[in-house]
């Protein structure tokens, strides 16, 4: 099968159209019935599937560098008396288990970045749900910070994935119902359970909703709700920054973009991301970064980084084992962390540093081990030493004539939280919170050092680094895949939990158990026979 | 097969030796090889299956409620060179998933018993690992405040699950690893892989560990920090109370205790507990209530409740359906609860506390629906309040002529909290917090405005309630079972997570996926052919 291709332009959508009146975009969803990533499935209702999401990810990442004067985005549908039937079933029951849960992974990180445009850069989300809000439609609803329904005597919110197809909501549906719109659990449960789902008043009473207004009035209340929330936020003025294709050189066994490759070892099951500092010197002030564009080190290298773990992810499941890697000049990456901190208040600075976080994320909450190897020639400092606090374990070569350190840069220090809240230095010290102020202030750091900063995980000499490091990934690339899935998701979350890490923690694991389980994918089960005249057999032994 | 038996006693232990040495009580694990729960495996090496479990759970119950003067208690092994190698292989791959996952729920909730006896009760745990200490041998250790391993140059601590079996360490291990040791997660990464686990200075450095001490101290160092933390604990004088067996009428179709009944309507998928209100008066002192014993209401009654949810887990497994029904006098159960709460720095009052919370924690963490019904008769005010509070939804029947009230007391506020944390009413009222306490104060409330109250979910008058329930529960007892349990696992828990929550919520959502996959359970996955001299074949693809 041809890879799926993670780069789009709204030039190039098949889905989605956007459109842009001042500070209010519009964000229509139009999907194209015959248009699936795959053949085999046809995209009825505004249906969605992975096509259609790489393109709302796209468009939201658009907005956010492209548009700068936007302030509010509706987020409605083209087609009469639907918004959006969710995830499309069919494609759903036809595909293996790990596509399954890659895409809800990916979707549920698009939910999240509109989340994070909203928590981090002030843009406001409005749901204008026209018709029928089902299932993953309704998880797409309530990503937005309101919800408008019309009222239409028919059109209704649901979650019909339990009474119809006996798996989960689980694009946040669940977690995001009684954690962010603060359903109570009693009623989220009759929610949940109502395949038909719920509209009018008591919609709006049990929080489900934010309003419903009739079909006459329905564009002039959205109209009027995004003007108004447009008029509340900072004026924020433009140009905009262009985001041109990364178009990384394809060959049999490596992607090669400008600053990263990803290249595959597939015999040994390995992969091998080398991310490499700045080409070109920092930049003096919000004008001078303008004007490096799409072509800032910072935010063309961590694209293509994005690029990659996305590639990796779909189209390469057998690569279990991810070797991270820098290169480069730890002072030029300092540089522009520093400038990059210093220009925070500047909207295309701020973008750029929430666009790397959401990208040190998508890494957090990769299914593959990540060993980072801190060799001669490394570049660990700063935003690039994140790629080694991200990662399971850290290797480092102490050689006296071939030195390797470890810098950090204000970056280290919060401004790349991790999905649950805390940067990854800090996890690193849940044991003794007060050193994670030293540890920042400090360095460079030898391996030695770096071992007992929370950087390094092991030092070993030039005598037996190498041997070392190949035990290491023969053992990992040896171990039950699952059960690593299983563990790193564990590990690398220690600390406190937030509602975003709630939806890959609790609500994905439960789902992806329920995606295993014969009630839903057996031969006779809820997910396989949905729109087929016969009806589920359960076992109906609880667990 | 014979349901599985939750009472014992230590005069039929098999596998635990329990003494008693003034404020220091020893729990030493002696697990015979020849005496499994069920025919079928071998508990070699201090392996552990449900009966094991079932005991040392009894163990820490009788503790606090038969040895108030115990202070510390030491957990330790009779065996040579083994504290115990953990649940036991051959019984795990022989069972199915439903008994997996409900042994990994009920040996959880053993290890947070001694936690919150440690927390709550001020009772200090030493694992004194006089051997190997592997897998849930060391889960059990790092359930205990305190770690001393033996250094005989090979006792080792050990996670081997990932490398050896292909599952996790499901038993809150992973959590415990980094949220309650905190080893740094890099490290944890490494313990986590490596078979033959860790010791010496590292093992401590590490944290996995608190001390390591050569064989001829290992006796003296034990006891001294027995008797150190003993030292440190509030002196707490007996006579205990002695629990006598709880020794429900069973017949085909119901357990009957004093205060609690479990019937069974198989046909439907639905099972019943009711609950009484006490036949006795509220005692008026310590003294009164110490008098009382294990006949007590609030004790006998709850005790009652924790195992008949035990037995519906285990031995009930297609009854997916729970109603919860009350009945008694509300002012005699608000009398009873204010007298514990007023009583509540007594310890007695304050264990009977904690045990009232740790079953409704049970209740929460069970992988069924659960209906509470509210009818004339019924008897919803303060604990059994809780009952409804926990539940996935209420139904109460709103009839003047037959009035049906809800009632608050002290006990609601917060002295009964969820796994995560908060109180059920609070977990209600996330959208207002402001309403706790107003909904506290306030009451009784009739059906409408107990729905107000967050307490109901539907109020029907006598013209439609049956016909409103009888559809509501065949409604539920359709749905998939599995998809159920994802749901409610995730609903219930809404607010913020704590560690404890996190092993349910996360580590074993994970658990119970990786429970289900061909590379664990297969022909030839990992768990399947531990001790077989076939190597396992893995599935490499990553999800």
């Amino acid at each position: 099968m041809d890879p799926i291709r993670f780069e789009t332009h709204p030039d190039r959508y098949a889905h989605w159209k956007l459109s842009f009146d001042g500070p209010v975009a519009k964000l229509v969803m139009d999907v194209q019935e015959d248009r699936p990533l795959r053949p085999g499935y046809v995209l009825k209702l505004n249906s969605y599937d992975l096509g259609v999401d790489i393109e709302l990810a796209d468009a939201v990442q658009r907005i956010r560098f492209e548009h700068p004067e936007v302030r509010t985005v509706i987020v409605t549908s083209a087609k009469d008396r639907v918004f959006s039937a969710g995830a499309n079933i069919h494609m759903l029951s036809s595909s293996t288990h790990a596509f399954k849960v890659n895409f809800c992974k990916y979707t549920n990180e698009t939910r999240l970045s509109l989340e994070d445009a909203s928590d981090k850069s002030g843009i406001r989300f409005i749901a204008a749900c026209n018709g029928t809000t089902a299932g993953g439609g309704y998880e797409l609803a309530i990503a937005c910070d309101e919800i408008v329904l019309i009222d239409d005597g028919s059109s209704a919110v649901s979650l019909p994935e339990v009474p119809l197809l006996g798996v989960l909501p689980g694009t946040g549906g669940l977690t995001r119902v009684v954690d962010k719109r603060m359903v109570r659990r009693d009623r989220a449960d009759i929610f949940c359970t109502l395949a038909e789902g719920m509209r009018g008043k008591r919609a709006v009473e049990w929080r489900l909703i934010d309003a419903v207004v009739p079909r006459s009035k329905f564009e002039d209340e959205v109209n009027k709700r995004a003007q108004a929330a447009a008029a509340k936020a900072p004026v924020q003025t433009g140009p905009g920054v262009a985001l041109p294709a990364l178009d990384p050189e394809v060959t049999a066994d490596a992607l090669r973009y400008r600053y990263v490759t990803l290249a595959f070892d597939r015999t040994k099951r390995q992969a091998r991301i080398t991310m490499h500092g700045p080409a070109d010197a920092a930049p003096a002030t919000a004008a001078d970064l303008r004007k490096r564009g799409a072509e800032a080190w910072a935010l063309r290298a961590w694209r293509e980084l994005d690029h990659a773990i996305c590639h990796l992810r779909f189209n390469e499941p057998n690569c279990g084992l991810v070797i991270l890697e820098t290169r480069g000049d730890a002072d030029a990456v300092l540089a522009w962390d520093r400038a990059l901190w210093e220009l925070r208040d500047d909207w295309f600075a701020r973008e750029i540093l929430l666009f790397m976080a959401r990208t040190l994320r998508r890494l957090d909450q990769t299914a593959r081990s990540f060993f980072a190897l801190a060799e001669p020639g490394s570049c660990f400092a700063g935003s690039l030493l994140e790629l080694s606090l991200a990662a399971d374990r850290t290797y480092a070569l102490d050689d006296a004539k071939r030195p390797v350190r470890f810098h950090m840069s204000p970056l280290n220090g919060g401004a790349l939280p991790m999905t649950h809240g805390p940067s990854r230095l800090a996890v690193r010290h849940l044991a003794a919170p007060d050193r994670v102020a030293e540890v920042l202030a400090g360095g460079p750091y030898d391996p030695e050092a770096a071992e007992q900063a929370g950087i390094v995980t092991f030092v070993a000499d030039d005598i037996d680094y190498d041997d070392e490091v190949r035990v290491a990934l023969e053992e990992r690339a040896s171990l039950s895949p699952d059960a690593l899935t299983g563990m790193e998701a564990s590990l690398r979350v220690a600390g406190p939990e937030a509602m975003a890490s709630k939806v890959f923690g609790r609500l994905s694991a439960w789902q992806n158990w329920v995606f295993q389980r014969p009630n839903a994918v057996g031969d006779r089960g809820a997910l396989k026979l949905y729109g087929r005249p016969e009806r589920p057999s359960f076992d109906w032994g609880r667990t």
